[in-house]
């Protein structure tokens, strides 16, 4: 079959970057202050890790796993990967890092002082104990990244359908993994010399055995990495061989079972080797990959796309007949370039300049769309290995030694990671509430599908258990009416009023005329002048005294420009709280206090809005807990009306408010009071929320002196009841205790979190 | 109390027409051809009368009573009444109407034949029979409105706040509606005079005692009426004395027990009259009122307007000291004038102009907001005694008979009920499906609260048991991430994939560049290029041949135009149809052809288009089954394409469409093809549904060939479902069976329905 042929066929060209990624990473917890091997087990908080398809432990207890769900791109492949290392960065105790090198730092000098993975599993104890006599406790210690790479399946097709060999789109698929598996042992080398970064090993690696002469590229690459024994050989000349041989190896006893067959490529279909008979190959994994010790994720995105299109061209390039030559051939250079110093020269210099030209060439030929610097790194590298991370981490650990480098990079990614806590690396660009829920799902080892990041549309599955979640609030727990219901406030009031709770009396109007008609009836009283369903606070109008007509007419018109209906009730004095209700119980109540800077006699009202915007809590557009405080015309006019400008010095402690309303989406500021309520206001939320016949709700009541009895005569009055309460500003309040609303609504979405998290 | 005084009080004033109303319309049911009281038993499909709160029958089988909820104007009020006539007319065979008179048909000639309501409960036809043997069946059979009314809480708490007399709201009520009712007792002649209607008797009425020498103004209202014997004497000079007085009748055996105490205005607290010593006042009861025989709904609003007006005046006029001496003043000269010609001018005329005076005055001292005739047609009626209703249907009766008079009345009632089955009166600015649905929980017996007509929220109360209905079909047997899931094409079509349905394959763009740049993936594919998530049918463009490149781009610029995201997918060809999915059966199955006309040869297209648009099935905005068809600029585009103009003239037979897609909202038609579907295409729609883990949804296959098995590969695709599917299009199709989805919701809500209509 004539691949480049195939593959420039337009259908081909077009689909040629599809492609599906995963990648696992391997990573070893160390102390924060030293980079020593941490002596903890594996942190509690990350769940069970008898299903925890996220976020496991490989060989060693301190050994984390990560391992990202299956792909589309690059760019969501590393938005899974940043955010895994977030999850498990802050889910470790905060005294612990990442280590950042492929080889392990400082090993105990009694090698059985390493402690294999404590699992539920006992077939798991047991391979890992045999691993553990079979090649040594050390070797295992060794971390890296797992590059698992599919081709589209529009590339895959849009290719069969142009050639006759094979019958099946299963047989050709095998077919064309096994080439590129081919021409990848073959030319892996490349690779190993761009991405190679495990230049010297640290004390109490090579202890029983001796190791190379360091620095090299790579110690993980080369015969010193964990690799099967010289007796295992195996063909890669078809898929039958393969399997055929490993069955034999295994046989033959010097394996202890398939799984044990190491190799730089894994083939895979389903679960087990064998199956692959079955399955025929589906993907493809590159185990040579060492961790990036200069990447926070280890592994980065110009680096995954440079392996699709390095797996790209070992689809394009021709091989020769004899496939083990071919191979061995590649193994041979490999080694070779794994034990080079890091900088020289590659001796195979000429191959892989060769290399470079083919896949300019074939980016051409395919019009693939990729920067056009694409292949610059990869050719500096070549031209000069000191620009090669194996190179780099070397000279810059020339200057103290390599554990320190190796420590200071795990304390820059912590600081990282711990800089903005409530976000969640990759999906930043989502709702916070949804970040803070997402991250909560992948601590608890429940899988994540992101139906549509920009409409925040979750689907989650705990061991086949199906949610689906919107807006982190939104689920299938409540009723479809219950969102349109709360919507309504004129429906709101009247189903709470008829249930025989407080609320505010008025009327609707739908039209100017008979709202200011209607003046007479609110003569002499206070009263709230709002449009019917809009939100956040715009085209409210509070008058504390009765109004007189003309302010009436202003606010009436006001309120129309925002709603076609418009609600005039009487104003209910107290202060605003929100209650946030979730299945019949209160998990959270708010203070909101509109937006204000604090005075100190020094600085003006811009300087203090500025500082006070400085706190990394404040952003926007529900992206941080609290948002910017703007200094627009509407704070503009509000600081006039109290005798202020913008320039205006405040004196020392007082309080200078830049808004009416205590929206935390227009910069108020979020004050947690759980604790300060007493049980019967928290029952009267809780039975308003269910005379609405809802699960997740956050209700406004109007509370003019908490220390009073709720059954009290005007004790409280229920403004509204919010469908898509913010959780995010519980979480992460201005002032008082957090509370974990995420983690509740998980909770209840799964009730069998709590047995499933019982101690292993 | 200076009542005068106090309801001109700022606060009053303003609130003075706030009040609640209420009507009891009786009605005789007869054949539409000729006027004859049926023989046939109260309608079935009107449920169970056990519990009916809106249709029950009155004291004869025939004679139906028609029962608004309590309402808050006379419009609300008014829009009940003429929903009530709409389904009892519609719920009654078609060859039966409703008698427009207060006084009966002819009766049979052996009163014995006078069927008594067979009513389930045993009490009320052991109270029938009772009523029977003591008055005779004969005057029973009389109809009338009762008017209940009930002055605004915010009128009486005003009146309330000015006085020191009554130290409690209840008891303050029951003097002010104590005083009303000896007012109105006094002065409701001029009731008698302005709406007295039965001025003769039909045969077969007066037969064992004689009548008054005919015509009159009220048979009904006069001693010729049904009214408790002489020895009946009952004192309104308190409530305690009233009390008394009934229970002092009822131990002389004088009344058989209390409710059998007839009064023109009944006064109205509890359940029982006794219950009215707790209970205080809370609302009084007209029930001097005549059937209007000229009005459709026997009533009308200005009249229940007037009434209003009337007992706000009987508040402000003063009253005598002597109340047993006032109200029997008032009896005598009610008496007088219900026996007068109508014709005659009344000899209570100078009082009458008086009143209408006082009325005067007090509408300008209260600045009460009515039309500025307000008076004039109770003013002309006074003047000119032939513009009364009962001079107006005596005259009207010379030409022929008071009979055929009332006969043509029914007729022409019965036409106006049933030129538009539809829709119902009184809600016709509500959604079509909603105003459906209406009709078809008023039938069946379940109460409803419209909580907000602009925004068709409906609560609904079958005995304890309520349910919130928004749009006809948003209910809460549907989760909340339901329609949000199905508002997102992108989600659906990812749920329905996971789940093993057929959905076009595609790809979903954020920005105009990345969408132009996949041109290459979709060569040579026929293609669908729309928005994301907008509706009805705008922004789609359909490719069935694979478009160049500029097409390509136009179709992607027109969906952006739409949204900010759009689809491109692949064509699936074949017909669309929508599959109505309800608790996982499919109710509905409807064909949509794109708007269309069929030539005649002689007509044009415009000609035509408006001649197909005078179905009374077509209207605008979802009020109507079908839209009216356009002809703007999309339609004369879609014509030019076809090389026809406006003014063209088609030949005959042949099928000219003016839209390409198939909405009903364009103007397309809608056709029942339920029973052409085999089970297993129904299944996939119910499957479908399912895996959305919707109740309620219309989702559209696009099926190439329907005798083909559902199962065969390509034999269906899915192309979106719908959580707001248009329910009132199956109702009322364009061709085929009508599908009542709306009662199947019903039914979906209240399962209990089957068994409470079972036969009584």
């Amino acid at each position: 079959m004539d691949f480049q042929k195939m593959m420039q066929a337009p259908k081909a060209r077009a689909n040629a970057l599809a492609a599906r990624f995963g990648v696992e990473r391997e990573g070893q917890r160390v102390r924060l202050q030293d980079g020593a091997l941490v002596t903890t087990p594996h942190p509690k908080l990350l769940g069970n890790r008898k299903y925890h398809p996220y976020i496991q432990t490989d060989f060693a207890e301190t050994q984390l796993e990560l391992i990202t769900p299956v792909t589309e791109s690059p760019e969501e492949l590393m938005a899974w990967l940043a955010a895994l290392h977030d999850v498990a960065g802050r889910s470790m105790a905060k005294e612990e890092a990442l280590w950042p090198l492929s080889m392990p730092p400082q090993l105990p000098t009694n090698q059985s002082e390493i402690k294999l993975a404590e699992l539920d599993n006992f077939e798991d104890v047991l391979y890992r104990r045999y691993l553990a006599r079979q090649y040594g406790r050390r070797k295992q210690m060794v971390s890296g990244i797992h590059f698992n790479f599919e081709f589209g399946e529009t590339l895959v097709q849009a290719l069969f359908d142009q050639q006759q060999v094979c019958q099946s789109l299963e047989s050709f698929k095998t077919e064309l993994y096994m080439k590129v598996t081919r021409n990848y042992l073959r030319y892996r080398w490349l690779i190993t010399y761009l991405y190679g970064a495990t230049p010297t090993s640290e004390p109490n690696y090579f202890v029983e055995d001796p190791g190379p002469a360091e620095p090299v590229r790579s110690i993980r690459n080369s015969a010193y990495g964990y690799r099967n024994y010289e007796d295992v050989q195996v063909s890669y000349a078809s898929l039958e061989r393969y399997l055929q041989d490993i069955s034999k190896m295994v046989d033959l006893g010097h394996l202890s079972e398939e799984k044990e067959f190491y190799s730089p490529l894994r083939l895979r279909g389903g679960k087990r080797v064998q199956d692959l008979a079955d399955s025929g190959i589906r993907y493809i994994e590159l185990r040579n990959i060492d961790l990036q010790p200069f990447d926070r994720y280890g592994f980065y995105q110009e680096e995954a796309q440079f392996l699709q299109v390095f797996l790209l061209l070992m689809l394009w390039l021709p091989e020769e007949a004899d496939a083990d030559d071919w191979v061995r051939e590649g193994d041979r250079r490999n080694d070779a370039v794994a034990l080079e110093r890091p900088d020289a020269m590659t001796a195979c210099l000429p191959e892989g300049e060769w290399l470079l030209a083919e896949m300019e060439k074939m980016i051409a030929a395919l019009h693939l769309s990729l920067p056009a610097d694409f292949l610059s790194e990869a050719s500096v590298a070549l031209a000069d290995p000191e620009t090669t991370p194996a190179a780099q981490l070397w000279l810059a650990s020339q200057v103290h030694s390599q554990h320190e480098v190796a420590t200071k990079l795990a304390q820059a990614n912590h600081y990282e990671i711990w800089q903005r806590p409530y976000q969640l690396a990759g999906f930043t660009g989502m709702e916070l509430s949804t970040q803070i829920l997402l991250f909560d799902a992948i601590q608890q080892g429940v899988k994540v599908t992101i139906l549509d990041e920009a409409d925040q549309f979750l689907q989650l599955n705990l061991q086949g258990h199906i949610e689906y979640v919107k807006n982190a609030n939104m689920t299938a727990k409540d009723s479809y009416v219950v969102p349109l219901m709360m919507a309504n406030k004129t429906v709101t009031k009247k189903v709470l009023a008829k249930a025989g709770f407080r609320v505010p009396k008025g009327g609707e109007y739908g039209d100017l005329a008979t709202a200011l008609a209607a003046y007479p009836k609110y003569d002499g009283q206070a009263i709230v002048v709002k449009p019917k369903s809009t939100n956040y606070g715009l085209g409210i109008s509070v008058f504390k005294e009765a109004p007189a007509f003309s302010d009436y007419e202003t606010a009436v018109r006001l309120a129309f420009a925002e709603d076609t209906a418009i609600l005039v009730e009487e104003f209910l004095p107290g202060t605003e709280y929100r209650f946030f209700v979730l299945d019949g119980k209160v998990e959270g109540i708010m203070l909101r206090v509109p937006a204000n800077v604090v005075g100190d006699g020094e600085r003006t009202i811009a300087q203090l809005v500025a500082s006070k915007n400085e706190d990394p809590l404040r952003g926007t557009h529900h992206r941080s807990p609290l948002e910017l405080i703007q200094l627009g015309e509407i704070e503009k006019l509000m600081l006039k009306e109290q005798g202020y400008q913008v320039d205006s010095v405040p004196a020392a402690g007082v309080t200078v408010y830049l808004r009416e309303n205590s929206n935390v989406s227009t910069g108020g500021d979020s004050i947690d009071m759980t604790d300060e309520f007493n049980e019967d206001y928290k029952a009267v939320a809780v039975a308003a929320v269910e005379a609405l016949g809802a699960k997740i709700s956050g209700i406004d009541l109007i509370i003019p002196d908490k220390s009073r009895l709720a059954s009290e005569p005007g004790a409280y009055g229920i403004i509204e009841a919010n469908f898509n309460p913010a959780m995010h500003m519980h979480v992460y309040p201005y002032q008082g205790q957090g509370r974990r609303l995420t983690m509740a609504v998980l909770q209840f979405l799964y009730p069998e979190l709590a047995e499933l998290n019982l101690p292993e």
